[in-house]
This record gives structure tokens, C-alpha cells and sequence, in this order.
């Protein structure tokens, strides 16, 4: 295992203070593992929690920060955080407007935030709402994870529901668009190579030099199948047909387009990729409005790829613009 | 080889298609593989082009915007661009207040932009300047090179150049500020795993599964020397020594300090490699007032790190926090 690591057993530990040195702008919970915005809470503002395990880098502790999560709650790699770690974060973030828990679709994130949700509602009357990712059309249970996994749309759905709370909106409001984001959003992955985490100290799975996993997830849990090394062209038309049939989208829809890496993957190939799903989107119609190109939610080492479409509105689009200061994205603030 | 590609020969051409697409700010010139701000040249301005061989994104191109370059170059994978490249984005950039080339010391790309610098001053009687950057401490000469490597400190002359144009300085003193970026940035870096040259389609360098290569070039040139592999404290000691050694930097200097991936190599090994090169600088009486972590010099899908410090004085931080609005670096605008 070729690793830029100490022990095993502190990776996440020790990329937090690292977090915390890069980062004057948030706080660092080290104890329960919760990176913090430096100025939340803010009264009247919903509070946006999400969490999940690590190695999934910038997600989620890369998106805290001004128009995105007031807090993310680091789990151990691939493993949930626990639900003392949320109900902190939760506690921490309400300024009485209420809280809402983005999550992820796996048993276990799912076990967590529903019992965090229910301690801080029994315990200091927060309100919480919560919205559970599923975008991922390649297979509908896994390793993990009863129905569709949620991955690349919980991206979007931090950012757009983020800059609605930033706007002030009430707590059903917010929970509602981020409702609206995952319905309308599509993803799907592949990996060329395995991941390895540091304390398994070996793949995840093995994968021939001449094979790709199909529809893999961001764990690597199997997808739909193994396929043949193929060129660029055909992998985007792998990946982006089963998106466009699942919703489905139309002729004549705009699009927000996401290209993403999975870790291993250099910038040159994904601009490659994107310029293979813009060409198939043109092909059957779509307006692409907006595209996000880069490696923000991540299976640890994994090299390979996966892409997100999300259908706009006008309101989508407007939240999606909306200023952001985060590690990992920003603009406009 | 395992890559998103399709042929070898057309990765750079279709990457820049990919750019195209996601940036609408940036326009490109596609037979001369060149990428420019959408808005240049603005009259007053110094115009400030880059570039060099593709492979090492985003570096250059992924820096093309309001704060910092006006074009950058892209040669194919490794290959300097041609000076007829370096010409056209010269006289493209420049308003009448001369244009600095930004250049990493390699052979090919020094010859080549200084043919460009003589091309345009004698064409059309263009100013131009240059910086080479030679910040790497790892070793005197290496392949491709006379004296030493221009790596890291590469994007801060960029960002500190391109901010000091903005506001209006003439040729003479932005090029005397990438100068002094340059005095007083230092760097090296170190590989876990080879890079793969698209059209070679295997492993530049062979590196066994418990060795290091400790200096490493941004080609996978070879560097100081072969070292069994070691935790990230031990690496972070390998790496920062030598650079505090080689300026000197010395207790109560204040710096800045840029963690950055190598292309395959995730952020949340970055984060702890910042924590412990945080700690070492500490340790050093060095105070760091502000940090860069993420991958923005890179070598294709290569594994590893490099560190790079600058001493700054409070002209350079102010130019460092200075607007800055690229595909990928962006702040204040």
C-alpha cells in the first residue's frame, strides 16, 4: 500500500488538523470529528448538516462554509459517523430555524441521522428535516445500501440547498428543494482501478489490466458489470445513456452536467471526459447551463469517473450561482 | 495503460474541446492549442502567458483568468509548445504595456519562448519579459534540464504576476516581482507511483512496491535518490528540510505554504502531508499565514507530493490574497 499516511488508524484524525491548519475560516470539532463553519450559527439561518464516511475528499468537510453545510460530520473510511457525532453538529448549527441532515443512501448513515434526528428533537426540541440522496441509476441495492445509492447529486443538492438557507428560506422550503434536486438529478460511475483503504492495506476488489467496473460505487461495491477497457467516447455513452433514459430527460431540458473524478484521476481526463458527455448531451438536445468538472467526491485512491446530470430551473440555476466560500468551491463571495 | 482517453495522440487537442465546453469565460485557439481569457487584451494591461508541456493540469491552463494569466501554451503530453504558439499568444495579450512569459526551467521551453520573445520584439516590437523558474532544491541537472527544475513556485509567480498586472504595473516591475517570487520560493517533491505518458502506454519509471523516488520531476525525472517507503512525517521531514536548508528560511520568517498533489494522489492524504509539513514548519519558528493544498502541478496520474515554501513579505501576501478568478484558483471576484 502506497500511501501518504502515518498509522492506519489516524488518517482521518490527522487529515483534520491538516483541515484545520489549511482552513482558519472553520472549526474543528476533534473529539466528535465535526469540521464547523467559524460563524454559524447565524440567527434565523437554517442549519445544513451532512456526514458520512471519510474518503470521499472534498465531500463533505470541503463544502463547509458560506452558502453550502454549516457543518460535516467525519465518519472513520467508508464508515458512518456515529449519532453523537451528528446530534453535536445538529446542536451545534440551529440558531432556532431548524436543521437539515443531508444524507447519503446507506443503511448505515441512514440508522445514524434518523436517531440523531430523533435525539435532538426529543432531547433540546431542534427541528430537523432531512433529505436521503439516491441518484445512482446503475443498480438498485448493494453492498451497503437498500435502493439506489446516493452519490454525485449530494454535491448539488449541499450547494443549491445551502444558498436557500443562506436566502433565509424556512426549514420545509430548503428541505424541499433539496427534495427537488435528488428527484431531478442522475448519476453513474466507473472505475478503472480499485481504491484501497489504509487499513485493509489492499483493494477493495481486483480488476483486470484490460477490465472496468460499470456503474461501481463510490466504495467500491459492485456495479452493473465488468466490461472491457474501452476509449472515452464509449465510457461517456456507457455512463450518460442509462442517466438520460432513468429520469428520463428530454429534448429541450437544461442541464447542469458534472463531470467528476474519483480520486486517481488527473484533471486532463476529466476535461477529456466532459467534452465526451457535452458532445452526447448536444446530441440528443440538451442545454447544458452550467458544468462542474473535477474530482469533489472522491472513492479514496480509485481511479475512474462518474457523471451527474441534474434538469434546471430557473431557480435551480439562480441558487446554483448564488455566492459560495468553501475549500472546495467557490465563487462569487 | 489505464486512462479516459481515446486515441493517445488526441489527448491534448480533446481536452481542450472539454475546456471549451466548461468554461465559457475562456476562449481557445485550437490549431494553436492556446487558451485565453475571454476578455483580453485590456488596454494598460501587461499581458502574462505561460505554458509548457500538457500533463501537468491545471497548470497552465486551468490558470487562464482575471488575477493571473492572460494565455498559456499547451504543448502535447511533456513537450514544450512551439515558439509560432508562444508568438500568436504574445501578440494576442498584449495591449501596448508588454507581455511576461512565465517559463519552467526545461531546455526546450526556455528556447522555444526565448525564439518567441526575439520573434515578437523584432515582428511587431512587443515588449516582452521573462521569469524562468527554477525553484526545485532536489538536484543541480536532470533530463531535459540545465540547473534547476521550475515546479511549484511556478503557480505562485503566476498568481503574484498576474496581480500585480491587474492593478496596472508596468512590464519592468511585474516582472521584477515574479522575479523576487521566484528568489524566494523553494520546492521538491517526491513519487509513490510512476506517471503513464498517453502515447508511451507504460510506466515512465519503474518504482518497486516499497520504494519511494525522493526529488522527483514533474516527467517523473529521476531524483535525488531511491528510498524505501516511510510514513508521511518522515516524507514531510524529507521534503521540507532540504528546502529550509537551501534559501535559507529563518526563524520568524513568515510563508506561504502550497501542498500539492501530484495528480493521483487524493486530497485527504494531502491534508495530512499539510499537517505534518504544518508542524515541522512550527517547529522551525516559521509562521505560515496562508496555505495552499490541492493538486495544481501535476504529472499526469502520478502518486506523490511535492512541497513548495515562499517567504513572503506583506507585498506579496497582498498580492497573493488579491481577486483572483480562474478555473482553478478563485477568490474575491
Amino acid at each position: 500500500m502506497k500511501k501518504l499516511i502515518n498509522e492506519p488508524s489516524a488518517v482521518v484524525a490527522e487529515a483534520l488538523l491538516g483541515i484545520e491548519a489549511a482552513h482558519p475560516d472553520l472549526r474543528i470539532d476533534h473529539d466528535n470529528k465535526i469540521i464547523y463553519r467559524g460563524d454559524t450559527p447565524r440567527t434565523g439561518k437554517v442549519g445544513i448538516i451532512s456526514g458520512g464516511g471519510s474518503g470521499h475528499e472534498p465531500l463533505h468537510g470541503g463544502f463547509v462554509g458560506l452558502g453550502m453545510l454549516d457543518a460535516a460530520c467525519a465518519g472513520e473510511v467508508f464508515t458512518s459517523p456515529v449519532p453523537d457525532q451528528m446530534l453535536a453538529a445538529t446542536r451545534t448549527v440551529d440558531s432556532g430555524a431548524g436543521v437539515l441532515h443531508v444524507v447519503k443512501n446507506y443503511t448505515g448513515d441512514v440508522m445514524n441521522f434518523e436517531m440523531a434526528a430523533e435525539l435532538a428533537a426529543a432531547d433540546t426540541g431542534v427541528s430537523v428535516e432531512s433529505i436521503v440522496t439516491n441518484d445512482d441509476v446503475a443498480v438498485q441495492d448493494s453492498t451497503w445500501t437498500a435502493g439506489r445509492r446516493g452519490v454525485g447529486v449530494t454535491v448539488l443538492v449541499e450547494k443549491i440547498a445551502g444558498a436557500a438557507a443562506e436566502q433565509g428560506r424556512s426549514l420545509k422550503e430548503v428541505a424541499d428543494l433539496a427534495a427537488t434536486v435528488n428527484a431531478e438529478g442522475r448519476s453513474m460511475g466507473l472505475a478503472l482501478t480499485s481504491c484501497t483503504v489504509p487499513l485493509a492495506g489492499r483493494p477493495t476488489f481486483e480488476l483486470g489490466e484490460d477490465e472496468m467496473e460499470l456503474g461501481v460505487g463510490i466504495h467500491g461495491e459492485p456495479g452493473r458489470k465488468r466490461v472491457a477497457l474501452a476509449p472515452a467516447a464509449q465510457i461517456a455513452a456507457m455512463l450518460v445513456e442509462p442517466i438520460l433514459a432513468d429520469l428520463p430527460f428530454r429534448r429541450g431540458d437544461t442541464v447542469l452536467a458534472f463531470v467528476n473524478g474519483l480520486g486517481g484521476t488527473p484533471q486532463i481526463e476529466l476535461y477529456l471526459m466532459y467534452n465526451e458527455v457535452n458532445k452526447i448531451l448536444a446530441g440528443h438536445g440538451l442545454q447544458v447551463a452550467r458544468s462542474l468538472v473535477g474530482s469533489y467526491i472522491t472513492s479514496l485512491d480509485m481511479a475512474g469517473t462518474s457523471v451527474t446530470l441534474l434538469r434546471l430551473t430557473d431557480e435551480l440555476l439562480g441558487l446554483w450561482d448564488a455566492p459560495v466560500r468553501t475549500p472546495a468551491l467557490r465563487w462569487g463571495a
